[in-house]
């Protein structure tokens, strides 16, 4: 009887995932909320349309301080005395810069600051007292596994400002997991794999949103307290990068 | 001969450090730019005036694109046909509000970011240009140890804005070294210790300024090509955190 909130829902993972949270009984996902920073995508509209009696589209950009207090007002009046149990920061951007330092002007690397470290704050923030009236009180934060920084140089990772950002919001995620672990909170970070939705790269893109989307469903369901603070990679056998390390083993990473 | 250009020199371990690179020989410094975010405080004037030939003092907040232009430009001109050789991204700050996720507002950590990452790079790449035609090529990005996102609980740490803020600043140095090693760059992190310095905590702080700035100049001058891309620590011989660890033995660091 879980209740889920995600941001970034139009397309992609987020998509892919709360497809997935809704493919689950009732008994076990009662409500999903998918926010999108405009109207619905056309393939969201549809999904949320087949489970119309425990979906609800909720538009609010993670940018947006007065859009994010709505939705908080929106999903508190949906939940009524239930609480929130299930937040998955999911929404971000890859910057569509070319790599190089060079190449980066201050203002992208500021707005993918903007998206992928602030808003993961703002969005933490502001549900955090329903979060609280829940009973899993559990904070997923996706990071695919590019902003380990000894890793950086790796030619299969995204660009220059989302490690940037990235490394902030691991950053942010372990810090979150300290200050709510006293409160029961389990709050990690989930890399989702490399996946060819408009995020990945063509080429080096080895899984489908919806691999990757089962795969995170399975963590987040299974998450304990135990795993408070990790970084968490899923499990899809049978994936190796440079055709030797299996790419998905499932279990924690270092930061 | 070696030309340095330090930021944040009005106090704290800048100051230190510019008298540190003013106390060496003329043969092995020969200029320092001592870059400040307004006019030079008072113990700074006074340093740069006892060694008029070989410094000036450059005002230029590093978040003010328009002001590190007008830097660059009056650096290049005391420059001459020199090149800039060393690079100390010094400048930053600890945010001034209390630990916890809750207190800190998002524009608090905007504003530490902006200063922290931003100013970094900002600075950077405006100087690039000048550090291609210096003999060293070294670029080096203070940061004490706080930031490795395992270690984010420990008590003597500094706050939350702070380490999200450098957590992003270690991955643009790794990617910064990345770049430029094939043009002979060293792009390093270097960590001070935990200075009793207006930055660093009453009680905690181990070191004076003079000492961090002594260590973090020997690490400075010994660099070389291969110690691109990491984040090493000072060498105070002495001192242990928990009355048991060796706090500043030198040496690199995991990120």
């Amino acid at each position: 009887m879980a209740t889920y909130l995600i941001t970034g829902t139009s397309q992609g993972l987020g998509l892919a995932l709360t497809a997935q949270l809704l493919s689950r009984t009732t008994a076990e996902v009662s409500h999903v909320f998918a926010l999108s920073r405009s109207s619905p995508s056309q393939e969201l509209r549809e999904l949320l349309d087949t489970h119309p009696s425990r979906s609800t589209s909720v538009v609010a950009s993670v940018t947006d301080d007065l859009a994010v207090g709505a939705a908080v007002e929106q999903v508190s009046t949906v939940l009524g005395s239930r609480g929130l149990d299930v937040l998955i920061n999911n929404a971000g951007t890859n910057d569509t810069h070319p790599k190089g330092m060079r190449s980066v002007e201050v203002e992208a690397l500021m707005s993918v600051f903007e998206l992928n470290v602030m808003g993961v704050k703002r969005i933490t923030i502001a549900f955090l007292p329903l979060l609280e009236r829940g009973n899993e009180k559990k904070i997923i934060n996706m990071c695919i596994i590019a902003p380990r920084i000894e890793l950086a140089g790796e030619p299969h990772e995204p660009t220059y400002a989302y490690k940037v950002s990235k490394a902030a919001m691991n950053m942010l995620t372990m810090q979150y997991a300290l200050d709510l672990q006293d409160s029961g909170f389990t709050v990690m970070a989930v890399s989702p794999g490399w996946l060819k939705a408009r995020f990945g790269g063509g080429g080096v893109a080895q899984l489908t949103a919806e691999q990757g989307a089962e795969a995170v469903e399975e963590i987040i369901r299974e998450a304990t307290k135990e795993d408070n603070g990790k970084f968490v990679n899923i499990r899809v056998p049978g994936y190796k990068f440079g055709g030797t390390i299996e790419a998905y083993p499932r279990g924690e990473m270092p930061w």
